[in-house]
């Protein structure tokens, strides 16, 4: 492995075995991300959803609390995260008539020495995989796409800002 | 809310509340599910871990048993999801120059009362967050994507086969 | 300790020491129990939550959620607890001007060898803290009460019915 | 919803959607909170424990360690509570012969931009369902009450302090 | 790799990637895994435990709690262990002069399509690091050792019994 | 119990109960732990895992990742250790055919007001016995042993350095 790749690689030791790596020297400052994706299903399951949901709203309430709570389980699922002091998390659902299906996007702030990118992508993941869970009875080939990252701000790497243009409208 | 989706959208109980089914009266039978997903990244990404994981394959390894063990916690991350025996867990992580990036496989085995669909979609989804994580230092814009139910079967329900053409190739 | 207490301190082996019963010996036989508790507030903090909880229902939802997963989680928090397949979990939160506040009432099925007393109260537990932790900041001299078992059945101990008389109304 | 309900009930958005309140505009002071519970049972059942616990002391031992472990998985409980660095962890069991049962308190302290109210109730909860499960096979009708803050320090909302006037006795 | 090897390194398939062995096609019967180990200390630090274990209980207490607690965590320690119903589990740790330290015991019974070798051996891992935990402030040169397997009963692979001439006495 | 036994057994209060012990008066200061320990096995077993490992390395890779893992749950293990936010797991697994078997050590750092002895022991324990899980099919008689702190520093009480002359090398 070229010494370039190894120093991007930044998971890897100079052997090529898996480490956490060491965030001590960073300074602790404010940063945030935003990541999004998308759930698509049949037209018909987005009525049943949007009928389904009126009178309480547990079916998109559901999977906004697991993404929320899943985001708190980010260094417990993946194996070399830190685990981060999260000062904020919101997780948002909308329906999307055009796709068909629902646009998910999370926001995670925390203040420390790394940043919160996997949590946010862990939120829109398990949000989305809780909403496949209360429809699949209606669809199975519901189908999970589009988990990036939107925007990162704070730390030393700069910001990061997504040239998908449908970011941030 | 109709009674007919009342009735599929079995989270939901008659007042629209969120509830766990009960899977009291159902039999216990074989069950598998196999999930799929991709995880795509630009070609010099690609290179980078191919090159990057040959000496001890930590990179495809970390994502491995990230998805294996996320499996296992499926009945903590999705709120209405039951705790089930797995029997086995199988993750396999593909490069496909095509994409370029990775198609991800989790194919799990259960002897229980309903099926592991979202323990099958969840191995998928996390070990292709640790793949993100893992390369994220070399790009930022890697994207997850199509991650959804290849086949099931077993159950009451009936055998299902995703129409995806590249479903079981 | 006299024999007696001895057999029926049924967590502590001869010696006094904390142990997890052995239950191999016991069929495994379908289990349910209903648990309850009450949330106690100011009336006016009852009608923000009524309030509040009207267009998405998420203060409820939240506890009910919660509730839900922490059943699952019992035998992570009571050290001796066996973990058990859970088959269906239900919690209510039903709103009872005369307290003020919220009866809580959890309902759990298992086909175990040891029942799901724990499980039940559990539920009704966390779904109460949750309550709690969204309105302290409207109201801190919320209290939480008559957390109770009010029906068990199945298993060789026999039913048990709680002399409670609201406890089935 | 009215506004100032909508500020008092932090968890919701403006659109009453469940989010995790941002705390990072938060100074990070120390904070303590003590909270408190009791288990009242029959008067037989507290002479067993005060028996059975004589020679190891396993019953208020277990139940008090399960309290300290249960404050650590708070976070992990209520779902919109922040994770914290809890500094010290306390819990208390003490005869009540006059309940008759157990009175249970509890004392967490932390250095962080929000308190740790429900830590401090999370502790008491699980110590006093720890308690009720090891004597459920000598007593079913054990009750759990008065689950309730007693004090808090620290943070901006100033301190607060119950007028239970068992508090601090 | 040769053929016999692969068979026997039953967690890695062809390929030699980590996978979950199937259990699928074995029949639950019930198993029973003892396991060992020891705490290695100065004389001084045995008899300071001793003392001051002398009022409640809590070092060893505690110890074995966590051991009990860990061995129901096996299966998401290690990666590719299937989670088991475990029907009992029992954790000793008796004072040993000669040592001078402690000898740990652990007993965990199954039923189940595969044995519960990890949970003993986690149970006594656990109770040790416990053990060392609450004594570091006195002696940082306590040691843990000889953990090992002393029996093991059902399944297929037939009962195993330790030559440890100390296993059984 | 004297008083100076009382004040070394951190973890006990004056009357011998556990509780976790108040570092909210400490400095957060950098700390480093290196814990140590070996598995021991028969030289054939050695062999296969060396011959197994080749193709992908995820024999010694999952139990790696499994002690990365394991020491960010220490808190959630060992009943009175804090929570600590780790900025860096490092764990080596490297055959040693004297033994024969394999020598395990850990380095963890964090930021804080207590130290990380026991997340560096608690990586090398899980580390060895996941080791352990996966090559029990070949041999049962894998003893693991050794265990113990090689390095400490950071905090008030000092550096630490084990004698043991291997400690460094």
């Amino acid at each position: 492995m070229r010494q370039s790749d190894q120093q991007l690689l930044t998971h890897l030791d100079r052997e090529g075995a898996a480490r956490m790596v060491d965030v001590s020297a960073k300074a602790a400052t404010r940063r945030t991300a935003i990541a999004a994706g998308e759930v698509q299903m049949r037209p018909e399951t987005l009525a049943a959803i949007a009928a389904g949901d009126a009178p309480k709203g547990d079916v998109l309430g559901t999977a906004r609390l697991a993404g929320i709570m899943a985001a708190k389980q980010t260094a417990n699922l993946i194996p070399l995260c830190h685990l981060l002091p999260l000062q904020m998390i919101d997780v948002r659902l909308d329906a999307d008539p055009g796709l068909p299906g629902y646009q998910i996007r999370a926001t995670v702030t925390t203040t420390a020495e790394t940043g919160v990118e996997m949590e946010a992508l862990t939120a829109v993941s398990i949000a989305a995989l809780t909403l496949y869970d209360m429809v699949k009875a209606l669809e199975k080939s519901v189908q999970i796409g589009r988990i990036r990252l939107l925007e990162k701000s704070g730390g030393k790497s700069g910001d990061y800002k997504s040239s998908d243009r449908n970011a941030s409208s």
